[in-house]
């Protein structure tokens, strides 16, 4: 069992440091508001006054921070992680973010002797809870090898995808799949609304073998009965939208369908949704459509 | 069992006519080209010489059929369906097709006291042959209980949509959101490609729960090893996808993702690749990007 | 001077058949409401019960009618031009339809020994009511030069493109174009506007001469005014883009910005601003980007 | 008559900087490359070996560089602007760039005690070279009033847009424009080629007053005699509109015209032709669509 710091204590950062001290491990924790400690430091935790303080005396560290910014701060900023750390430990950055973002930390951690993973994972909160993610990974082979045991608690599975930056660039292209996977079912709902289907009846052939995907069976129900209440936010899948472009544009991938949806997301965030989950999306193609979803027993609409 | 006159034998016309008669029922086929009957011959079908005369003495008649001209003459035209009918048949139209197509046929069929569904398939051809199809049907509910002995040795699964249309609309939307899958995987696998990734690698984590879709693992193999040999051809694809935005304009429902999807389809088909797999329009992507997927080995491009 | 039929007197019917009066013609006019002959019969024109009646002794019949299934109507349909016609006669139709539209028209009147032009119009209300408008025809050049005189009192501008159908497809391509312009127009605002600028500044500088569009100058006041009553319908754009998408699937050309385009009109229609300008097509995009045009001095928007 | 650093001799620098020595003003250049000085020298410029020493005795310093990475450099690098400034200068970007590249700019000569203007250009080399640009301007109204007499042997027209920032902004609207006029240009020639029109003919229509737009008349006729060497480059649009994307990713607002545009010129780039004009952009659709614009007199094409 290892000496592990864990920092960022959102909705996944707080259930995969759970699943590490329930796994054994001595976690130190630390989190800008200070109170999302608590619960952790409950269970067995550390807490930390600053990310410097908290990995001093970790064999890995490990974070879960929302954007590039966040990074900037907690990995690079003043009593960071970098202020902290010695050679000989190891970091994974379990976050979302342009393989640039895992290069330029690469960079940096290599000069202080310590070795890096990117390390994006997929699934939300209830997989991250249940240690069903999937972690796919970049950096030297032998740092994967020996984070195994950390993810272990995490993850249903891991995925080796190559050197720095081919995590986060796997984790970027799931992304766009995903944003697409969303779109794709609010086109068509959207469509069978005004066609006069039943929508559960919809939801039901799009469960068959030919169509099924997880984004459908998981937010096809919620969209129907309006529940957006957040366990992927929209804001969540903006930034990574933004980023997929980023990336697109920067190794010249033309990518139509996606360019299409990122004007989508961009739109429904402006419409003020961006804290709902990500199936809101479907809200500005039903006021595009001039439709809603799941009130069609109230009779016809717009005719 | 019943006397089928089952019309049209494409690749599914015909896997669908043999499991019909093999599963007891009487059939008489009838093909524009003669010669795709003599195979279901040999296995005890009955060739007519035209489709009125096939469907004479049928108490049900399916057809399978490319497209709504092909319905117009098959059906409308000289000799056609509606020329043999009489009253107490039951007509099943299997292709994939525009609503407004089922509702011109069950208007014209009502006219001779025949009862009419429109029931387009989901699956390809190994599906069909498997006896293994999903099939969306719209029309009256006793003609679809009717209907259910005939179904069985089609299909693993059967969802009546509502009335005359509804199947055929949930058809085009099955089709809508195959295409954006497949699109999607193209961008991925694309953008996977120039980040530097092992195309293997990433169809293992497509195949995630978090993603899995049967588009990604039915097609991406194929694509990583430059099999565009038709399951399901990209010509196909291409007249469902044009359905799709004819019902979208006519309901106006704003399809932007979709909408982006059909021009990289309609540019596939003008570089002439309709006949090949609807995976083929990834190289449509590959073109704009300037890369080609499955040739990794090779060495880095366009760099 | 000759005999001319004109039928349908809509807001652009009417005001190129008051010029046709005006350099004198003898003018038999026709339209499905019979008020609306009113004006012109005060002017000297005669009114005819019914299409066929109007072109009985015509020398000339020109039409503009909304749409495809208007000419069905009143060219193909009972008492239609086609039970009136006589050898010898020319059939000018100025709508904006498909070409295909165009040429079945053709086939109809050649059967009749009747010259046929397609002829749709550039221009709106203000350049149809001042003998301004710009005409491009197709089909055989004698009939062309044959119609010049008629156009002539019409327009500042003729142009001669070719067969049959080439008249009408130039019609679409300029539709094409003008649906971007405006779109351009609206993004480039919202974009503005979001950014803090004066919004009549910056109408001044697309009015430069490296911008410079009549669209811009046309359209540009009236958006921020919040004038949006109608010159050219949102409705007409609409019926134009769908045709444009119609015979671009046809020709296999994809059509990218147009096919985004499409799709913002029509949405903009689901939400009930087609009997508007169609500059009412940037309401759509204020929406989307939750701002209003044209309200910049009640302080700043959504920060 | 004033003492100007000019920095940046691209295409458009030069002649710049060209028309500020025929105008009375003492020129001090500096350029990356030292040759690009010597034909100013030639013309009675002072060539300095870095941006602080231009500066240095510099009333005004000017400079018009192709992007961001090249103002970090001249400005803000090593023997930069900044390093030579002095207080109670005045310098002036005339690059196009994103408004915050001008407001980093701003900060940092403020605490030099020197005044900034962000004015970005339109126009081309031609227009450049004969001092009949459009100059759209940011910053403080008493240093747009000071300019006045350095803009004017460059300019027709001078539009103080607002505070700093502003003037970059109009400028990349600007952008936003022009890329979608040269597509509309291009999905329309395409179309018009598939439908068998004249383009030349083409041409002459959208130079009626209900299309012209200068980019029509401005790239027609090259993109039909197939000339694509750069007045204004594909890749500077690239570069452009990608800074388009981020200002409108940036403001929250939706762009879906220019978003679909955006993928066609990254895909036209990633296939090499960056260096040749804006106009090579239709290329991509000549792709799409099979088919070659301006070589319609060798026949059909495609079927």
């Amino acid at each position: 069992m290892e000496n592990l710091a864990f920092l960022g204590l959102g909705r996944m950062g707080r259930a995969m440091a759970a699943n590490l001290l329930a796994a054994g491990h001595s976690v130190t924790v630390w989190n800008r508001t200070r109170q999302r400690c608590d619960e952790l430091v409950g269970k067995g935790a550390r807490a930390a006054e600053s990310p410097a303080e908290a990995v001093q005396s970790a064999d890995a560290i490990l974070y879960s921070l929302p954007d590039e910014r966040a990074i900037g701060e907690v990995v690079f900023g003043w009593a960071g992680v970098l202020e902290g750390v010695r050679a000989g430990q190891l970091a994974i950055d379990l976050s979302t973010v342009h393989p640039d973002v895992s290069r330029r930390q690469k960079e940096a951690y290599t000069a202080e002797g310590v070795d890096f993973l990117d390390a994006p994972v997929f699934g939300s909160q209830p997989e991250a809870a249940a240690g069903g993610l999937w972690i796919v990974v970049g950096g030297d082979r032998a740092a994967y090898d020996r984070a195994a045991p950390i993810f272990r608690p995490l993850s249903v599975s891991t995925h080796y995808m190559g050197c720095t930056g081919q995590g986060a660039a796997m984790g970027l292209i799931g992304s766009l799949i995903v944003a697409l996977q969303i779109q794709a079912l609010g086109e068509g709902l959207v469509l069978a609304r005004k066609a006069g289907l039943n929508l559960d009846e919809v939801l039901e052939v799009l469960a068959l073998p030919d169509f099924r995907s997880p984004i459908f069976s998981g937010m096809g129900p919620g969209i129907v009965r309006r529940d957006f209440q957040a366990v992927f936010s929209l804001e969540h899948l903006h930034k990574d939208v933004d980023q997929v472009a980023r990336l697109a544009e920067q190794l010249l991938v033309p990518v139509p369908a996606s360019a299409a949806v990122r004007e989508q997301v961009k739109a429904a965030v402006a419409n003020g949704w961006g804290a709902e989950n990500a199936s809101a999306l479907v809200k500005l193609l039903e006021r595009q459509a001039n439709v809603v979803l799941g009130e069609e027993r109230r009779g016809p609409v717009g005719d």
